[in-house]
């Protein structure tokens, strides 16, 4: 595929990302995509066969995307509390998006559960990325339950995510931000 | 309306509220409630004229139960704590739900804010009737911030439910239930 191929693929896929985050995967439909990425719909057909596809291609990004912001919190920060809090104050960085549609990975993955179990493992692998860098941490500050306390301080931010997003409210997610902050430096 | 019409009206709630927390509300169809609720589409449009009336619908029977489920906690156990232990506690009563499809409320409002924020403000009252509650066990606490501490709780419960679902996994669910049981505790 040339140069002009791979920019197509690319529009598509980002045109996709966005959408399927914001109205959700199955709010989402073919032509909905090819309109945002501004093909028409027999050119697009020729990059993404399925829907299906489209979500395999949108989660390999998102994936690349959460590998290289994590890769560089364990680069720039040797110490692994600061790499933590890092982690704790992304939902900050972030925090018109998800308080307006929740946590990319966890709305996803919640909304696949339901009826898309084939395409839920797919999305879980984005769990499994930060689940094991925050474990990674853990044992690096020698903690008894590495693996415990990663799943743990996943869920706290996942259900301060989903809560922040159900209320729109910027106060609380700044207030449980500064909580996990606390945690963090008593580990 | 008479008996019958009551019992349909019933069946047809009932049979929506299964199938929107197992499938979620946009895979749920008219069709598919009226075949679960074995009802021609004729009959069932006698009660109901659109989807959205049947969300509000079951929304009020899972507000009701809720509701009664929480008043007797307050009833049975005058002891806020004890009223704490056992909403924690909920999640395992209803693990097996659980951990397959999420929780009915969390992963329903989650699901409405993307694409349909009339409804998901009518879903967030689901979560008020709750965050309500244990606001109100936090005040008889004596706690300082009592509607922060509502809130963090919830928000975590929230987050294990999530995570819960999302690796299929009780034992995860058994530790958080009762890491947040010695929490409430120390309350």
């Amino acid at each position: 595929m040339g140069n002009k191929g791979d920019h197509n693929r690319q529009r598509i896929v980002e045109a996709a990302d966005q959408l399927f985050y914001h109205r959700g995967y199955n709010q989402t439909s073919f032509s909905d995509i090819a309109q945002a990425a501004e093909l028409s719909r027999g050119n697009f057909y020729y990059y993404f066969k399925s829907k299906d596809e489209i979500l395999s291609a949108v989660i390999a990004r998102r994936r690349d995307q959460l590998c290289a912001r994590l890769e560089s919190w364990s680069r720039d920060f040797a110490e692994p509390h600061a790499c933590l809090r890092c982690f704790v104050r992304m939902m900050l960085d972030n925090r018109s998006e998800l308080l307006r549609y929740g946590c990319p990975v966890g709305s996803l993955t919640q909304e696949l559960s339901k009826t898309q179990r084939k395409l839920q493992v797919e999305a879980v692998a984005l769990f499994e990325v930060i689940r094991v860098w925050l474990e990674d941490q853990m044992s690096r500050l020698k903690l008894q339950d590495p693996a415990g306390m990663a799943m743990h301080l996943l869920a706290v931010c996942q259900g301060v995510t989903l809560l922040g997003s159900v209320y729109a409210d910027p106060i609380f997610l700044e207030r449980e931000v500064g909580r996990l902050e606390a945690w963090v430096d008593r580990l």
